[in-house]
C-alpha cells in the first residue's frame, strides 16, 4: 500500500490526521517506507487524499517529534533509519494492584459499615432537587467549602459533640487523608508529628507523605500519655481521643486535661482530634469533644462521612483554630475545594433537615443490636469462656482477646480456616513486637442480623483447643 | 436558681448532659455558684433531675477539664475560683474571607464556562441510575480511582489525544491541585519544579504548598525553552503544551522534541504535561499530546473535567509513567480514592455512552461562534483598529492587545468603568516587571450570544482615546 493510498474512514472515531498518522508509521516499521526515502509532499498527499493540507501537516509532524521523519528546509520530509531511532525503553511490566484478598464467608476486616442502611431515597431526592434547583452550583464554590454546608455542619457539632467553632473555621475536603496533607502545609517542615501506637495507618500515611516526620507513642491507660508526649520533642499530637482506633479506649478526662496543658505549654503547639466513630457510642457516658475543652485554640477537630454516611461518599472536614486560619487562606487562596458543590449542597441539606440525625440513630440501634447478639453469641461458644471482650462501648468493630493460649497468627488463620476474615491487632502497630498477645479486631457492623449467630459459630470453632 | 432545679428540656437538640453543663456553667460565671462550693454529689443531683448518673458525671466532666470545677478524691466535686482559670485567649478577630469583587455587568475573569450547557437530564438520569443499580458502589473503591472510569479515559485520551496509557497508570483525584499535591509526594523532597512564565499561578501554589522548590522561565517562541531549562538545573517542568495558560500559544514541534530530549538527558527527569483546554480547539492544525511521543516514561500527563464539564465537578486525571507506578502503588497504599464513586461511574458512564464527545462537540461549537462574533464586534469598533487578538485558536478566554497607548491597568480600569471585569497578562507571571505591556485576558465561553455584541461595545468604548 502506497501512502498515497491510504483509506481515511469518517466512520472510525479517529481524526483523520492519527489515521494517516497510524498509517504512515505502519507503513515505515514493516518496511513499505525505507529508510532515506521522501515522503509525497504535504500538498499532494492532501489533495490525494482530499483532507487538508493541515491533517497532513499533522501527521507529518507528529512522525517528526517521534523521530520517524526528519524534517529538512524547504525539500520536504524524509524517513529516517528505524536504528537511528531513540531507542525505545523496554516496555517495563506495569507495577500490579495489589492482589485482592481471597473471598471469605465473612469479611470481617475493621470499618465497613452496612450500605443497605444508606438512605438511597432521600439522598438521590435532595441530590436532584440541589441539581436542578442550584445550576448555579456548577460554577466555581468556595475554597473551604460551601458556607451553607459548613454552617450546618458547626450547628450539628456544636449539639452532638460540643465543638466551638465558626463556620469560617471549618473547612471541607474530599477525605480524611487529603486533609492531613492540607493541614501538613500549614505546619512547620521540621514539625514532628506523634502518633498513637498503636493507631491509625492511613494517618501515619498521609503525614509521612507530606515529608513530616513521625514518632509513635505507646497507649498508656487508654490514651496517649502527656508525659510521653512531651519526652518525645513532638510539637502536634495526632489522637482518636473519644474512641481509640483500633483499640476502643476513651481518652480518661484527667488525661484529656493533662494533653491540654502539653499544648498551652509551648507557642506552637497543637493536638489534631480524630473525633473517630463518635457518633457510634452505645453504652457509658458520652464524651464531649477534646476541642470544647479547648480555650487557647490549640486543638485541630477533624471527622469524617466514610462510616457514619458511607465509605465512598468523600467528604471530611476539620475546624482550624483561628491562629492557623491566616496562614490557611494565604496558601490555599487558589485552591479549589475538592469536594463537588452538588455533593457539599446534598449532605448540608441532608444534615440540616434532620435526616442524618435520625439515619444516625437508625444505623446506631442497628448496629447495637448486631453487637449485642455477636457478644453473647461469642460468650456462648466453647470457646466463650476464654474470650475476652474489648472496646465495645462504641464503634463499629470489637477487639477480641482469646486467653486460652493462641497466638495471633493462629487466631487469624483458624478463623480464615472457617471463613472469617479478621484483622490483628498487631498491624496497627508501627513496632509489631509491642502489640499484647492473641488480640483480634471483628468488624460487625456490616453483616447482617441473622447471620451473627453464624459468625459467632465458626469463631467459636476455630477458636476451640 | 439552684442547680438542684436546673430545667432540662426533652425537645431541645442537645443531650441532657450538655444542658446540665451549660446551666452549670451559667451558674459560676454569673456568681450563682460560688469559689469553693461544693456541688451536689451525682447520686443526689442524677435523682432529682431525674437523669441517670452518667449524665451528671458527663457535665461535672466536662467542666472538671475546662478547670470550672476541682475533683477531690472521694468528696466531691468543688467550683474552681474564677481567678485561677487558665486566662482564655483573646477572642481573635476571625481571619475574613477575601471580600468577593463587586459585581460588573460583565464578569469576563478567564476560565469561566457556559454551565447552561450541562446536560442536566443526562448526568441526573446516569446519575440516579448508577446510585440504584450500583450500591455496591458505596463501598471503599480502589485508591487510584474505579477501573470503568480509567479504561474509558484510555480509551478517550487515545483516540482524542494520543495518549499512550493503560488504566494502571491512570489516577483519578479531586482537581489538578490535589494531584499536583499527591505527585509532589513521589519526588525527591529536594525536586526543583520549573515553571512557564506566564504560567498557571493554582499549580504554582500546590507545588510551592508541598514544600517544593520553583523556578520559572519566560515563554520563548510560543513554549518552554529547551534550553533554559537546562541552564534552570530544574528536575521537573510543568508545561501547558497544547494550549500555553494563559497566552493561548502552542508550543512548536521542534521545540516539543527538544523538551523530551531534556528529559531523555537525565535520570529522574520529569515533564508534566498538563493538557490544559485542548478540547476547545477551534482553528490551525490538532496537536496531540506531548505523552504520545514520549517513548521512555517521562512524561507526566494531566489533565482536568473542571472546563470541559464544569468547575464543580472535581475529577481530574493523571496518567503517571510506569517508573513512577511502584512508588505511588507504596506510599497510597493506604490512601482512599478523593472522588465519590457515584461521581466516579457517572462520569465513566457518560464518557463510555459518547455522551461526552457529544458535549464536546456541542459546547466547541458554541464557544467558536461566540469567539468568531466577539473578535468581529470588538473589531468593529471604534478602538478596532489597536485591538490585537492573540491566542485565539483555542480555549475559553482571548488574550487582547491594545496598541493605542493605553497601559494595562489603564485598560482594566476603564473596562471596569463600562461594566467589564478582565484579568491583566501581569497577573500571571511572577515577575509582572517581565509582561508584555498592554495586554489583558478576556473570558467570553459563558457569555450568551445575543451579549457579545453589548461586551464587545462595552470594550470599545472604554479603550477608545
Amino acid at each position: 500500500m502506497s501512502i498515497l493510498t491510504v483509506r481515511l474512514d469518517p466512520e472510525r472515531k479517529q481524526p483523520y490526521y492519527f489515521q494517516l498518522y497510524q498509517a504512515i508509521l505502519q507503513e515505515i516499521q514493516n518496511g513499505g517506507l525505507a529508510a532515506g526515502e521522501k515522503l509525497p509532499s504535504k500538498r499532494t498527499l492532501a489533495q490525494r487524499l482530499s483532507v487538508s493540507v493541515n491533517t497532513v501537516d499533522s501527521a507529518y509532524q507528529m512522525l517528526t517529534v517521534e523521530g520517524y521523519l526528519r524534517a529538512a528546509d524547504r525539500s520536504g520530509f524524509y524517513v529516517q533509519p528505524l536504528a537511528r531511532l531513540t531507542p525505545p525503553a523496554e516496555e517495563e511490566p506495569l507495577c500490579p494492584p495489589p492482589a485482592p484478598q481471597p473471598s471469605c464467608e465473612f469479611n470481617c476486616a475493621a470499618g465497613s459499615v452496612d450500605t443497605d442502611a444508606f438512605p438511597f431515597e432521600t439522598w438521590s431526592r435532595l441530590s436532584r432537587s440541589v441539581m436542578y434547583r442550584q445550576p448555579q452550583l456548577l460554577h466555581h464554590g468556595d475554597p473551604q467549602g460551601d458556607l451553607e454546608l459548613r454552617q450546618a455542619l458547626c450547628r450539628y457539632l456544636r449539639q452532638a459533640r460540643g465543638v466551638r467553632c465558626r463556620p469560617e473555621q471549618m473547612i471541607i475536603g474530599a477525605g480524611m487523608e487529603y486533609l492531613l496533607m492540607a493541614l501538613c502545609c500549614l505546619l512547620p517542615e521540621d514539625t514532628l508529628f506523634a502518633m498513637e501506637e498503636p493507631g491509625y495507618p492511613k494517618a501515619a500515611q498521609a503525614v509521612r507523605n507530606s515529608g513530616r516526620r513521625l514518632v509513635h507513642i505507646p497507649l498508656e491507660g487508654g490514651g496517649m500519655s502527656a508525659e510521653l508526649l512531651e519526652q518525645s520533642g513532638a510539637q502536634c499530637a495526632y489522637l482518636t481521643p473519644s474512641h481509640q482506633f483500633p483499640t476502643g479506649s476513651a481518652t480518661p478526662a484527667g488525661r484529656r486535661s493533662q494533653l491540654l496543658q502539653w499544648a498551652a505549654a509551648a507557642p506552637g503547639r497543637y493536638l489534631i482530634e480524630d473525633d473517630y466513630d463518635s457518633e457510634f457510642r452505645y453504652s457509658g457516658r458520652p464524651i464531649p469533644a477534646l476541642q470544647g475543652a479547648d480555650r487557647r485554640g490549640q486543638v485541630i477537630y477533624c471527622g469524617t462521612f466514610s462510616r457514619s454516611i458511607a465509605p465512598s461518599i468523600r467528604i471530611a472536614y476539620l475546624a482550624l483554630p483561628p491562629s492557623l486560619l491566616p496562614l490557611y487562606r494565604r496558601r490555599f487562596s487558589l485552591q479549589s475545594s475538592t469536594v463537588s458543590r452538588f455533593e457539599q449542597h446534598t449532605l448540608g441539606r441532608f444534615i440540616q433537615e434532620g435526616f442524618y440525625e435520625r439515619h444516625l440513630n437508625r444505623t446506631r440501634n442497628l448496629y447495637k443490636k448486631r453487637r449485642d447478639l455477636l457478644i453473647d453469641q461469642l460468650k456462648q461458644t466453647a470457646a466463650g469462656p476464654w474470650i475476652e471482650i474489648l472496646g465495645a462501648e462504641a464503634g463499629l468493630h470489637l477487639l477480641l482477646r482469646l486467653t486460652n493460649g493462641l497466638r495471633e497468627e493462629e487466631m487469624l488463620e483458624r478463623a480464615r480456616g472457617q471463613g472469617v476474615a479478621l484483622t490483628g491487632l498487631s498491624a496497627y502497630y508501627q513496632d509489631p513486637t509491642l502489640a499484647p498477645e492473641a488480640h483480634v479486631l471483628c468488624g460487625y457492623a456490616h453483616i447482617p442480623q441473622q447471620k451473627i449467630p453464624a459468625l459467632a459459630q465458626a469463631l467459636g470453632r476455630a477458636w476451640t483447643i
